[in-house]
Formats: structure tokens, sequence, C-alpha cells
């Protein structure tokens, strides 16, 4: 669904400077929260699966994917850079995951939801390892 | 920002039956991460004005709707129905909430960020009356 | 395991007025991250139950209870008044879930997690009426 | 407050095995959780302080901090190992998180939410480190 998000309106409205660029870690955010969706929803759509019973690593991916995305969204919102490590290691913990559950969604794709979920967290693990890379 | 989200593929993706209609549901849910995005958003921006002592109060209010649009959306997400009243009652919470941050955040839309919440909560406090409705 | 909290200390902290009972506050934010902790962690121990598939509705209520207890327990925390309706809001949603997830977890208690989850479930239910009802 | 957690009991009641030795799997996850309590307490106090302008960067880094434990909590609680690299990460993001925030906390330790949370920050990010170790 095409969805005209917050995000970037809201960092071109903070009122001070902000050492990366609006768009790009707009762009980033907007990635997690998407990719935090998917695979709460992921979760939910493999305990409604018949063949539930094979895919507990997949859930248990997804849940704790769905956690740190979330989290390493809100970090990066509030991208003061006060301590740039605290961002630093939330993204790299956040490539971590998508890594993983990119991996385990893999072995399943021939259930949509699985397929679309591998996705976006191959799309998100880039973003992160994108942003690392942009903050030197 | 134009986005495209997984929300609605991936509840298409959903292999059970769903009471609810898909469309609508993923439109909620996108709604409420954006809120929970823009109250978050809010909150630092908030933080970073020169007159910060006299937004406290709107600080804490983004804060809550932040945290409560993002579980709402979470219990969405795991739509099953099982106890609707779990639902309804986080759908109640969640407009209660969302209509205090907009009321709050309308008082300084003067500032931008408080402007575009304001707004954001508004749509977000319509989405949850409209599903409430619509669950009968 | 007996574990001395700080979040009494904290709340006596605080430096200004708060209208409810310290003493009470805290005890009911304690009691919501042990029911949310209960949970998270019930929910883990029914993946790995040879019956997971029977256990599916149970799941659900518990990721759902989680979520709702925690962000209670983070409204409480900010405690402030402002707007009583959104705490007693999130205090209402989180009795129903608390009493869903309860009701749930007791169907099964004949596993340890389930018996142990229910109680938590319980005595959080009636940690929140009894708070709505001190708020007047 | 002395505060008897079922962390401990579920994790024994946990069906299958787990790498890691209960008790101490137990401890830590009670630390994550007081901490992310005691850092999201400290925010809110610190907004409450007249000198609130001077602790912006403090009420951030308790966010984060809060944020961050709540997750590693989560995390921990799903135990399973299937990717011990996602839980070392977070570990890792949250003994980072910890040590800024209690080092940001100190700053202001003549105010005793400050005190309080500097120490429970100190001691979560000493509980993560050596996990990290004992997970090898």
């Amino acid at each position: 669904m095409v969805m005209t998000t917050t995000t970037k309106p809201m960092l071109d409205a903070y009122p001070q400077e902000i050492e990366l660029d609006r768009g790009r870690l707009a762009e980033v955010i907007d990635t997690l929260n998407d990719c935090a969706e998917a695979c709460t929803s992921c979760a939910d759509a493999c305990l409604s699966e018949p063949m539930v019973a094979e895919l507990i690593t997949c859930i248990r991916t997804n849940l704790d994917c769905a956690d740190i995305c979330g989290t390493t969204a809100r970090v990066l919102s509030r991208h003061t850079g006060d301590d740039v490590r605290v961002t630093r290691g939330m993204l790299e913990a956040c490539a971590t995951a998508c890594a993983a559950c990119a991996a385990e969604c893999a072995q399943h794709s021939d259930m949509e939801h699985c397929r679309i979920c591998a996705e976006a967290c191959r799309t998100c693990e880039h973003a992160c390892r994108e942003l690392i890379a942009a903050m030197g």
C-alpha cells in the first residue's frame, strides 16, 4: 500500500542541526518501521499455518527482529548523536537480527508471507549497514 | 515521504480468515505506526526547543501516545478476534491517547512539528473510532 | 526470585507532587512489569511444547498481554495526571487483556508455565482495577 | 521494594533445554527490566526538574536506554540460541547504552533519581558483559 508517512516532514521540522542527511535518515526510519511490522505480521501468519510446529524458529526470529527494528527506529528518531556509539551499536545489532530473519524466512519463501518478510529484512539490513557507513 | 508498506501484502498472505476487511485493517495499522513515529519524533523535537520548559506536558503526552499507538498496531496485527474485547479495549485507549495528544499539540501548532503531529493524532483517533464501529 | 526493584526509590525521588500514593503506584508498576515478563516467557514456553498447534490462541493472547502490560507500566511511570483519561483508558485495556490471558492460560494450567502466567495475569488484573478505583 | 518476580519460576518451567544457566539468565532479565524501568522513570523525573533545559541529553539517553534494555530482556526471554549472534549483538548494544546512560546520569548524581539510575545502569552493563562472556 502506498502510504505518505510524516517521518520526513517531522525531521524537517526538527529545530536544531542533525549531522546526518534528513532524507536518508527518514528513509531508514521508514524502512525499520516497515520491517518491524512485516516481522510482527509474519510471526502471526506462521502461527496460523497448519505446519506451525516446523516454524518455531521462524516465529522467534520474527519476534526478535520486530522488537529490535522498532527500538532501532526509536533510537534513530532521537538522532542526537550525543553518543554515536549507542546509535551505531543498535544499527549493528539490528543488521544482525535482520540478516538472521531474512535467512530464516528465505527457507520457507514458498509461503508468501515469509517471502515478503525475507525481502523486507534484507532491505532493512542493507539500510542499516549503509547508515553505519555514512556515520563514518 | 511516499512509502510502499508491506502491511497490506502481508495481511493478504495471512493463511486464514480475518473478520475485518484486510484493506481497512492494513490502513489502520499503517496510520497507527505513522502516528507512533510522529509522536516519538515530536517529543524529541520539543526537547530541542529553547522553550522546552513549557513543553513538558506535550513531551509526556507524546511519549504516552507513541507507546500506545505502537502497541495497538501490534495487537491489530495479531487480529485474531479470539477475544474481541482486548482489541476493542486497546482501540478505545488509543483513541483517547490520540485525542489528548492532538489537543495538546494543537496548542503549539505554530511549531511545525506540533502542527504535523496534531494532525497525525487526529487522523489516527478517527481511524481507531471507525474501526471500533466496523467491529460491530 | 526475590528482586529489589528501584521502582519505589525512583518514585520517591520524583521532584514534584504525585496525586497517587507512591508506594501503591510502585507496586502496580512492578506487578505490570512482572506480568509482561511472564507473558513473554509463557509465549516462548508454549512455542516449545510438542502440542504447540493447540496453543496458538494462548501464544497470541500472551503476546498481546505482554505488550499491553509493558505499555501500561510506562504510562504509569509518567504518572502526571495531566490527562487522567489516558491513564484510566490504558488501565482498563490492561485489565481486559490480563483477564483474557488469565482465562486462556488457566485452560492449560497442567503446564506449569501457564499456571504461573495465569496467576500473574490475575494478580495484575486486580492491581489495575484497584488503581482505577483509587483514581476516583 | 522487595519484589518476587516470576522470571526464574517461568524459566524453570521452560519445557526444553537452555544452554545458559537458568538462574543466571533470570537474574540478567530481572536486572534489564529494572534498568528499563529506572530509565523510564528518570526521564520523567528529569522532565519535572526546574533545570530541565540542562537535562536534555540525559532525558534522551534515558529514553534510548529504556527501549534498548526492554528489548534485550525480551530477546533473552526467547533464549533459544538458534542464532546466538542476535542475542550477543543485542547484549553488546545494551551494554553500550547502559554505559552511556550511567556516565550521563553520574554527572547529575546530586539528584537522587539520577544517582539511582546511574547505579542501575552500571549494574545492568556488568550483567550484560558477564552474560556475553558466559556465552563463550
